[in-house]
Formats: structure tokens, sequence, C-alpha cells
């Protein structure tokens, strides 16, 4: 097995990818090292946290300098590390430029002979909102370089492992069907293309639908990477949703024009009063003293930045799957942008997916948010309580647990019988009292109670209600009572 | 002027307050150095982002060595720091112990004798939930000495500055009467005190309460310190409400037990996966690799790695106060408890309060969630719309901004006219789509819009609404069509 899931929560996981040269533990980073510019050395990236790194095939193959040296001694000692190397293939040069001057088998081969732990065909990252027939056009070319790619790794019966990416612009069919041939072919990482325009333009949403008409395709065991997507106010949702592995050329770009990133955006260093960080670099200058910094020192400082809160981001996340308060932590991210809080809000659509993934017993239940009724904790709840079978005539429902009663009424799971009152979901959760909850918290919980009073009307059932509860348990069926 | 305010957000600001020893920008928080415990010493505070010290001065005075030693040298030699340094007068003691052995006037006068940048007189924190007349008599007794301390400092023509500390348990009215007795007194730093245990016990909403009584009594010039609350968790929510000085014994209390501190909570050290820091401590080492090492350097690494977090989390609450994005940023970090959540939406019983402080103009206004509806700015907008005057007879009201209309129809702001669609609140504000916002948000709109077609029940109103707005506009007076 290349890829071995240890952890899991929400549809995220922490993973074993194995690679030629060593085990990489998702999800993880890969910066971006571009072999012509001299900035932050890859030796130096295990430092910040790197476990593997991202590289182009197609600038070292268009060099004759750099291409002589990688094929006499390798990547790897061309780069100079002893890490795991992802090598891309031209395809982001198709994106900007619309055209590149190498063929997919080539660049397959040459990818190959320099010894890329993780080979890219030469896809096509289609942009979003193409044309329709041009999407599909793309994707039959792209569809036609991976099996090429996926025969010529077999032929060659090298230990190189193969990246599928899966194409098909903003085209939810067009994605499942790129996802749907992806996965017939034997390949080893499913990277996802073609996103970084949406991401660039905050288009949240249609990057989380393109990741969950994905995973709605790619087994779970398939480790999914979001090419091109770096920045760290997107990473854990992509986690959340199942992806594995990123990379971030990001850290660099942004610290040319002295933009320092951060998990809830990315700021200008001239914005800032105070460095919202504690890392090596903020730890030892404040702003006003990396401004002063001649231009070039101050852009490896503001890329070490970068990468620290990358990595430290991705710390957080592999820390949250660990306690599984993954959904907890997104939520508290999703905060930093209305555009990310609308963009995950759309799991509400895609429940089925998340209860194949999420794990049905965790230690709390934090709530935060309307987004906390989406998670599959809360629907696998109300799904339990329909099966409840009733023997007395007559029963007791309370909205507080002070009282004992054979029910209670809680916001968000509704009805709780007194034994799963003790027990995760229902009763380990935490949230506001319902003078303090949002209206969907109770509304979920009062509708929950409508059906489980109709579905026994042959029992009575006495409710003790206080407060604000009151006023929210109206228009219920004859066989209750609110006392 | 001891205190002078440069930003202001929310209820929150950044100052300067004046010290004998030099000016401190606030909000900042004072790391308490025990002079009998040899741990991270008061000259390394600095490197942290300290600007000011907290010490006991009680401890100081029963022992006879340190004592001798202060009153020769003075406190600052004693501590080794040419930070201002506040003194803690017993109170603590007395809260713990019920009893300490020293009066008031002679621990006013040992520190003034040492040199103390800010003077503590012997306060009484009563606990919370305290009998009623326990609570009036302390608070009495305490009222009684700080008269006498202020009359004590006024006497000596000393430049300490004094501490008025506020207490009366949990009881409003008196929290409030504290507050009027305190500001008649002459002092320079209102501490609102006994607050701890409420704190540890996660009782945020009577922290809430407390401190917006004092408030609502307390002159906005005068600096607010929350006696004892330390921990990251709550530093936004209570500079966002107003408070100024914090003081941690956390960071050191807490690294005795291997306890991490974040700003979503504290984690046992064993619990730890990652680190998810990236402070000069979390950066150079695993969090495997400080459970390694020996128990009384780890503690100091813990406690360093405290001191940077909370640091870290003034920084980030500082830049918010600058950027003026307070409302959002505690916001996101109520989520880390349910009971910070409710704690903090207490703010819709205080909207006047709110308006007093909250500067009127911004940059940008970002949902968040139900909490951002009761930001000063959404009330300001419904008052500014309530009093807009209309001359047509016939106006166009649209939920769409892509329509040219007279009105546009957004949750949270209700009607917005073209001339405010353009400016901050409404027209600058980025939110969540009508189906994937709060019910509130759209209820609040749908009601103002209500309130506006009656009061103009003699024009005629033609209302362009799109998809899921359409199932909220019902129930409209009859001077509007849905179209």
């Amino acid at each position: 097995m290349t890829f071995e899931i240890t952890n899991k929560d929400a549809m995220g996981r922490i993973g074993k990818l194995k690679t030629p040269h060593g085990r990489v533990e998702t999800p993880t980073l890969m910066p971006v090292i571009n072999p012509n510019i001299d900035f932050i050395p890859a030796e130096k990236m295990k430092r910040f946290g790197a476990q593997i790194l991202i590289t182009n095939s197609y600038i070292i193959y268009r060099s004759g300098d750099l291409r002589d040296m990688a094929v006499e001694k390798g990547l790897h000692r061309l780069l100079e590390t002893d890490l795991p190397v992802m090598t891309d293939s031209g395809s982001y040069q198709l994106m900007i430029y619309g055209d590149v001057e190498v063929k997919n088998a080539e660049v397959v081969k040459f990818q190959q002979m320099i010894g890329s732990d993780i080979i890219v065909p030469l896809d096509i990252p289609t942009p979003p909102d193409a044309d329709y027939s041009r999407a599909i056009a793309d994707l039959e070319i792209t569809i036609e370089r991976e099996r090429e790619a996926s025969r010529l790794i077999k032929e060659s019966n090298s230990e190189n492992l193969l990246a599928i990416p899966i194409q098909g612009s903003t085209y939810s069919e067009l994605r499942k069907r790129s996802a749907e041939e992806s996965k017939k072919i034997d390949g080893d990482v499913y990277p996802i293309g073609g996103v970084v325009p949406l991401l660039d333009d905050y288009r949240f949403s249609d990057v989380v639908r393109i990741i969950l008409d994905v995973k709605s395709v790619i087994p779970s065991s398939y480790p999914i990477h979001l090419f091109g997507a770096g920045h760290p106010i997107f990473l854990s949702i992509a986690v959340a949703l199942g992806c594995d592995l990123f990379d971030s050329a990001a850290y660099a770009l942004y610290a040319k024009d002295d933009r320092y990133l951060t998990p809830y955006g990315t700021k200008k260093l001239n914005e800032l009063h105070c460095l919202p960080c504690s890392c090596p670099v903020c730890s030892q200058y404040s702003a006003e003293e990396l401004l002063k910094i001649e231009k070039e020192e101050r852009e490896i400082l503001v890329g070490e930045h970068n990468l620290w809160i990358s990595f430290e981001e991705i710390r957080k996340i592999k820390q949250a799957i660990k306690e599984n308060s993954l959904f907890e932590f997104v939520e508290k991210r999703i905060r930093s942008h209305p555009s990310l809080l609308s963009s995950w809000r759309q799991i509400k659509n895609y429940s089925t997916l998340l209860e194949e993934y999420d794990p049905s017993t965790k230690r709390q239940f934090f709530y935060t948010g309307i987004e906390s009724i989406y998670r599959p904790a809360v629907s696998r709840h109300h799904e339990r309580v329909k099966n409840v079978e009733l023997e007395k005539d007559e029963y007791t429902i309370s909205t507080s647990s002070e009282n004992n009663s054979d029910f209670y009424l809680k916001p968000v799971f509704g009805v709780v019988p007194a034994e799963m009152n003790e027990v995760y979901p229902a009763g380990h959760a935490e949230m506001p009292p319902v003078e303090y909850i949002e209206n969907e918290a109770v509304d979920v919980a009062v509708n929950a109670l409508r059906s489980f009073l109709r579905k026994h009307h042959d029992k009575k059932f006495i409710i003790r209600a206080d407060g604000v509860w009151r006023e929210y348990l109206i228009e219920l069926p004859d066989n209750a009572v609110v006392e």
C-alpha cells in the first residue's frame, strides 16, 4: 500500500504516503522549489516542517544546464535534498502561456529519468467557466495522456509514483467523469487541478463543490492533492473535505510583494502594526523593523514566516484530526471570510458522503453555529432516535437535564432518550442555551420532536419545558402536553 | 493625562499608560513575577513582549530578606528590571486564605516605599455567589480602604499610580455601586476584581456581564484592568468590552503541570500530537521531544511558550483594533467554546453602551454569524434608514445589487438606499447569500422592510426579488408588490 490512513475526522485523515525517498505524513504542504531562483534552499525546508518538496520538471527540462545536471546527478542532488520530490510537468505553464514545447511521453520519461518521487503527466488545466466543449475536449486529452503515462511507468517497472490529475473546469459532471476515468488508471496520487484561479478569486464555494464532486467518486483510500492550493486560509477546509497534499508557491510569490500569510488572510507588511505571529522571524523582528530591512533579505524573512505559518496551520489541522475536533476547527476558520462560510455550508447538501467518512464516536461536540447542525453526528442521532422502540404508555420529556425524565429535549439534537443523554454526541454536546442559540438549532429540535410524537401517536408525552423553550413548543400533536 | 487612547474598535482601544517607569502600550499583559520562585526572570520578560510586570508586595513584605532588600534597593532592583512594576496587595491571599497579616495603610505605604508603579489597596475580592449581605459588607470595607489609599498617596505627593479595584461578587447592582464609588476616588487604573473563580469555571457569561456593568458606569477614558485574567482564551473578548490591562500567573502555574496555553483553550502537553504554534520553543522542539526533556527545564520551556502565545494574542488583538476588525476577530475566538459564544451574545442587551464606544466608520463589515447582527454598525444603519425622507410616489427595491434600484434589500441591514449601498457599513458588507445565511439575518432584514413600508404607507414599492428571498417576502403591507 502506497497510502495508509492512520487517523480520521470529518472527511479528513492523517496518512502515510510511501515514496521512493521515504514516508511522508499527510496532510502536508509541499514547498515549491524553483530551480532557477536562489531563494530559500531545499535543504532548509525541513526546518519549517516540510516532508516533501515539489519542483517543475519542465523548467529543468527547458534549461540546458539544469537538465544536464539533473540527468547526470539526479533531481535530488540537483536540489541538494534527501526529501522526496514531486515534479510538475509543465501543466502550469500550459495554463499560463497556453502552450508548452514538450510532449507528454517526453516529459513523463524525463521525470522518470531524473528520479522524481511523484510524476505528473502533461494534463490540461482547463480554466474555470471555460466553454463546455473546450472543457470536454481538454479532458479527453488529459485522460489519454494519463493512460499513456501509466503505461510508460508500468513498462519501465520503475518505482516512481504517478499522479493522475482530475480536471473538468467548473462542471460537476466533467469533474465526476474525470474522477471516474482517473480511478480506473493505476495511479498513486490523485491531484485536483485547475482550482488556483478560483482560490485567487475567493470562489471557495466552487472549490468546495469540486472537491466534493471528486470525493464522491474517488475511493476514500486514495490520496488527494489539491494542486496549487497552499494558502493557509483554505487548508483546513480542504483537509476536512478529504484532501491530503498541498503545494505552496505562495510562500515565495507573496513574499516578493511583502505579502504576509496568515490563516485568516493575506496582509501587506506595511498594514501590520504588530506581527500576529511568534515564529522565529516574527519573534525576532517587529513589523517596523522588518520594513527597514533591505528588500532582498526581507523577502527571505517574509518567505520564512510564510512557511512557518503554513506548517503551523498543518500541525493545528493534524492535532484537530487526532482529537476529533476538525469540524470545530474548520468552523472557526471559515469565519475569516464570508465566502469561506458559505462555501463550507454547502456540506448540508452532501450529508451522505460526509457520513461515509466521519468517525461515529468522538469525545466532544462543541456547537459553534448553524453549520454544526450539518455534522454527521447530528443526522446519525436523528436516525437513531427514529428507531427507538417504546413500551410504556406514557413518557416524560424534559428541556432540562436536571429533571429526571425518559427523554430530554436539546437544541440541534431534538429528542434525546435518557440512555443517550450520557454518551456522544448528544450527551457530550456543549452549546449555548436556547435564548442564545440560532433559530435553526431550535427549529431542527422541535421538528424532530413533532415527528417523534407523530410516530408514537399511541403514546402520551408530558413535556416539562423551561423558559424560552415554551415559546417554541407550539403546534404539537395532541398526544403531547406541555407543562 | 495618565492614560491616552490612540485607537478604538468595538469597546476596545489601544492606549498609552504613563507610569513612573515609562509608558506602556495597552492592551497588554503583565506577567506575574513571584519574587520567591526562580522561574523565568523579570529581565527576560521584554523578549516575549512584556512592557510592564506585576508582583505581590505582600509576599515581599512578609519575607524578611526580600523586604529588607526591597526597602534598601527598591522594587525594580530587587526584581532586576527597568520595566514598570505593578504590585498587588495581598488581596489574592485574602481570597485564598481568608486572612492576611497586614493592614491596608501599612501595605499601601510599603508599596509606595519600595517604588511600585501601580499600587493596589487591600481590597476584598468577594467570591462569586457570596451572600448578598457579605458581598455588601466586603464592598464597604473595600471602598473605605480605597479612600484611605487615595488619601495616603495624595498626602505623600508621590508619583505612584493608584489602582481602585471594583468588587461586588456576582451582583450587578453591587458591581455598579462599586464602580460608582470607585470613579469618585482619584485613581489611575480601575481593576475589576474577583473574576478568577468565574473564569476558571468557564462562567464567561458572568464575567462579560460584570465587565459590561462596570463599563456602563466607569468613564471610557479610565484604564480597566481585568484582575487575574490572563488566559488567551478570554483576552480578545475582554479587550473588545473595554479592558486594557491583564495579568498572567497562568503562564507559570500552568507550565508546572505541563499545561500548554492556546487562544482556543488549554492543552495537556501529552495530548498534543503536534505543537500548534511556531514560537521559538515550538519551532525548536516537537511535542514528543518536549516530553522527553527533564521536568524543570520543560517547565521553563512550556512557561516560555505560554508567554509567547499570550503576547501573540495581544498583538493580534491590537492589530485587529488598528484595522477595525475586532468584532470579526472576537467572533472567531468565541467559537473556541460554546460558553464563550453565549457569553458574547449578551452584547445584544447592551446595544446603547456599545454604540457609545464603537467607531462609526470602518473599512469593512464581514458577517460571521448571528452575533454580527448585534454590532452597532447594524443598529446605526437601521436608525439612519428610519430617517430617510421620500419624495417620489413610487420606488423600486431589489434583492440584487446588479439591478439598478432606488433601494436594495440585504440580509442583516434590510432596506439600503442606493446612496448607502456604496459606503460602510451596508455597502462594504460581505456576507453569505440568503440560502446560506442564518434565519435571524434574513428576519431582521424583512422586519426592517415591513416597518419601512408601513412608515411610507403613502408610497408604492416594487420589490424585485431573487430566488430564496421570495420565500421570506410574505405578509408585506399592501403598498408593496413583489415581482
